[in-house]
């Protein structure tokens, strides 16, 4: 589980690199399909994985700010550097007892919904993916080489 | 490592469904990046998880066909059907003494590349979850909505 959240992260931190050669007009720009736009993807991931852990599985009372409050490549990456410091000791503590553990979700429409804790932890693993896939597309429209997606070849088994 | 596999074959038969609404020159029309086109990226999704499973880990003799020997809907729906079929056993018998053992990999330059099955295999689950994003942008394009990604609500945590 860790090793996908680390190869999450990795690549989360070569897109806010990929970021400092664009325009912020490019970054805001609108874009077919997905969130729309590229920052405020980045945006999404960040607060997806801080909301599910932090705010659903840990039930913490967080605060999570709306996108126009962080709407610059420098904010959004100091607010991912601030969820992942606060998240991240309970993926690096993640076990196997834990994989079916409950939580309950209020979904948007207010209603309760149960997920285990594996369950969450899979779908915060394919959400982030599933968002850097569509990145790698605008990336192209802009005629830029994307990040890689490659999992092989980032050392991610080396220790 | 079942379960985001079990994911990845949920959301690609649903991507099968998906393509059965669309004209066939739209399946096979250029689009910007990733492999450039709808129905090839999901013969590459099948052709590079079959490769690395059954070509590399079980060094089986195998022989994939080429994208032009199968350039239907129907035919790379069959060939995702006969590769799932030779592979999900060592998906479904997978265990944890698997993750460091060592297999070799020829890459197209032909050099030997060692990598440990652990890694292969998060390998293939995030290469067909960033394709499957790929997909949903340019299904937005074409006006459509996409197959959702979603981990939550498949229940594959019901079992």
């Amino acid at each position: 589980m860790l090793r996908l959240f680390r190869y999450n992260w990795q690549v989360r931190n070569e897109w806010f690199d990929w970021c400092e050669n664009v325009s912020e007009e490019e970054l805001l720009k609108k874009r077919t399909g997905g969130i729309g736009y590229i920052l405020p993807t980045l945006y999404h991931i960040v607060a997806v994985e801080y909301g599910w852990i932090c705010g659903g599985i840990q039930e913490k009372a967080i605060e999570i700010p709306s996108f126009g409050e962080v709407a610059s490549l420098r904010q959004v990456r100091e607010l991912s550097e601030r969820c992942h410091a606060e998240l991240a000791p309970f993926v690096y503590d993640w076990n196997d007892s834990l994989e079916d553990r409950i939580m309950i979700d209020i979904t948007d429409e207010g209603e309760r919904e149960a997920h285990a804790y594996g369950e969450v932890m899979r779908h915060l693993i394919a959400h982030e993916i599933h968002h850097a896939g569509q990145l790698s597309i605008w990336s192209r429209e802009l005629g830029r080489q994307p990040v890689t997606a490659n999992f092989v070849g980032r050392g991610l088994f080396d220790n």
